[in-house]
């Protein structure tokens, strides 16, 4: 983003700020210490970084304030308690600032069906479709080339980025942050698999997408058989995530980039998963369950679980797994002496027609 | 989806219903045992449930027609032979009458070139780019701000939803149907890496998909470097899947969500993939292949086979293995018990120089 | 695509070439040896498929200058030097013929604001949407239904295909390729937990694309906490590929379909990522790094390291694990060798309390 604001802005929105050096640099980026140039705002947010501050170009630097390295010349340190949540105080600002007020209203060019019901407040960018009977909500945003289908209702506050589709008669509620490229309430992939092919299953259920969810780039939900697939309150889901027909995502979920839930399973609350994490069909995870990157989840699991691998197993069990194939370099061996020993004292061991430990081969 | 029925229509769709309770209820919701509210079908799919029957609250319930337990007071037990089946009736029934009949004809809002061939029966909703050439069957239906580039065509009676891209030359077949966001013929990912770089090689073929194909969201398909890259008759693939070019799918395949498959790799007839499959390049799969979900296939498997893991294998030399695997532990004590029963009686092991079994330092 | 050509054209473009048969032939399709039909151009890449030749059906087959074999009556062969890259340079050839010249200037259906800054030169589709500051180079196409944001940047010479998004102050160097339904510059996926939820956490970054990159369809790439997510120098990622924020992607790099790299890592130049490889945030690799299909990288690795497996090791070490793993049932026989015997003439084994190696129970 663009900015440009000044070492007093720093100041007013940091409460704890002692400035070191001159108050009248220009601020227009934040870089590393490393990267800084002139007219940057850069920070120590780790002690163990703090050799680089002798180089840094940086026009301010934030660090704690018992720092004891000292600015270069026409540069300024600004010392507070804690540099990195100070930094996190700047990017608030600067983000409040650079949110653009969007006028309530309806482009000209955007397709509103007749019977389609939009809050005076809310506001609907150009080239989007509102089909029959979709209702959008006070204060909600619609930024460009968004359709939501006959039916579907978008909660108040809720901002739909730029090209995302709702389908027919999917709910979504309220303060929720959908990004371009969202598809909510495609057709559950049922079929009902004969001798001749598959025949698709009617899906008529929908997709409920609770309040204050966030859902990445490119993102895909499937609406339910019957009844309906639901995102809970407050989660969270990162791009290029897939969530199957029926699924029940419990509410404070963190599902990272493309996660995939297959139908009709079900998590609870506060359920983490990493990346490329895979979910079978069917069951269900309890509160608070973390699973590692890539598993693959083949069951249930209860709450507090921590889980990895594919199938998806306790992290210390299979920790301990992995360490006792590591290694199996050494058993080999002790057998190969255990062998040894046995053909020199004690009953023939018959070795010559055991395979030896010979990996050569293979690699 | 919203509906409203009667106990005389789920009777007029279920021949062999035996209605036992009230017929009055208006009817607007399906739900489960257990969140059934009044105004709510719901259905005992399965025997074991039978307990939840006597809390149930919804206004009928689908029952097998031998159930012993009987209606509260105000409800009706449905009775018939099969009440999935009898459930699977009523939905059918639902989705029809929730089939919008989209007028034949070509929103004002869409662009079409001149020299496109548009079926007067089609239906062309607003904001989609119809380019040069391209050819729009009897009966289809592009729902909204679809693209269709030059010389593409689409099928009779094939449905786009909205949002959907079909390249320069794609040809989609009759009766298909394409989720929002779809990308069918994208680029082949082919470069020429030399030490300078990666130099793009042209890709000249497009990609065909057959009759009765239903493509899930957001899916991507990559027009082939020549000929075509092919989508068989009647497959269906679920979300997010990749489709590297000059892949050939056979038809009848269900390709379920995230899967991915490399350049020129080819499948046969019934081929089944669980979610977030991988198929490297260049490789054959035999008719009625079924692969287990995260599987990564690295070479061709006949007819038949049931592979799962990375690389995949044989379900059952896979199995053999892990369970060789998860038996180490005993394998260990084994060996320990072998080197302390030599070094109590047999040749000296020399087992102080061996490494000890002990894993605490690797968890 | 659609052509139609002569053997005089290919001649023409084929410097080496020598024609054995007519020349009369009018060819409008490429296909392989089995595959070709009369029309067609086909080519004999391998001489392990050289006994295809005989029952080719091809109008024209490019063959090696020493092929054996005789064109079928009214067949020509075209004899070549490397029919490979014969059939490449045709390619070239062909594609060259089908680029669409793209006419200068803004189609009337597209929304531009008035500060955008679009070069005369640049062609603009129908029914985009370019925001307030943005900026559009020299020569750049925007085909149709694309987005680009608040003060975004798209370079000169840059295409972008139907229905891309570039969000708010993303910019995209010269000369890139970004294919139908990407989207640049989705917030980051960072949020700030706590025993009450998950609270945003301002992402105030952009996206930097370099030149000559080329994004395949349905990629995600979310733009940073601050400073910048960066897509390096003439790197090539193919479809649904997910980038987290400030990830640093380095030039050259070629990352396969449905690659997803988290937050914050860094790869050198020319690093190589097969399909559904996964990296963990906050790790660095080298240049050249080379990994293998549905690899899990959860920590650094020099440069030149060649790696697979989750996580991801060595692919030597790896292998050898993988024979060590394979080999256990031998394992298994000799220590049940070692028991018998140490049972017939050592200390006693006890071998009754020791489990068996009986793995039937488990399969």
């Amino acid at each position: 983003m663009k900015f440009e604001i000044t070492v007093e802005d720093l100041c007013h929105w940091l409460a704890d700020a002692v400035v070191d050096g001159p108050r009248d640099a220009v601020l227009t980026g934040i870089a590393t210490l490393a990267d800084a140039a002139p007219g940057d705002i850069s920070f120590l947010g780790n002690p163990r970084y703090s050799a680089q501050l002798s180089g840094c170009r940086a026009s301010v630097v934030l660090v704690p304030a018992a720092e004891s390295a000292q600015p270069a010349p026409g540069q300024a340190f600004v010392r507070v308690a804690n540099p990195s949540a100070a930094l996190g105080r700047i990017c608030e600002q600067l983000a409040a600032q650079s949110v653009v007020t969007r006028q309530p209203g309806i482009h000209p060019t955007t397709i509103v069906a007749a019977s389609a019901r939009i809050d005076p407040t809310a506001h609907i960018g150009p080239l989007c479709v509102v089909e029959d009977g979709a209702v959008i909500g006070a204060g909600a945003v619609l930024v460009a080339q968004c359709f939501v289908g006959r039916a579907a209702q978008v909660g108040e506050l809720t901002e739909l980025r730029a090209r995302v589709t709702i389908e027919y008669g999917c709910i979504i509620g309220a303060r929720c942050l959908l990004h371009s490229g969202v598809v909510i309430g495609s057709d559950g992939f049922g079929f009902d698999s004969r001798r001749d092919g598959h025949h698709k299953i009617p899906q008529v259920g929908i997709v409920l997408v609770e309040d204050a969810v966030e859902i990445g780039a490119n993102c895909a939900v499937e609406h339910a058989r019957f009844v309906r697939t639901t995102i809970g309150r407050s989660s969270k889901l990162d791009n290029l995530v897939h969530i199957g027909h029926n699924v029940q995502v419990g509410p404070h979920n963190l599902l990272c980039g493309q996660v995939g839930i297959a139908g009709s399973s079900k998590t609870g609350a506060f359920v983490t998963m990493a990346g490329q994490v895979g979910v079978v069909g069917h069951v269900e995870l309890g509160d608070r369950v973390m699973i590692g990157g890539q598993a693959g989840v083949t069951k249930n699991f209860p709450a507090g679980s921590i889980i990895n691998g594919t199938p998806a197993r306790p992290m210390k069990e299979r920790m301990r797994s992995e360490a006792r194939v590591a290694k199996l370099e050494q058993l080999y061996a002790r057998v190969a002496r255990l062998e040894a020993a046995l053909g020199a004292g004690g009953p023939p061991p018959a070795s010559s027609t055991l395979p030896a430990c010979d990996l050569s081969t293979d690699e």
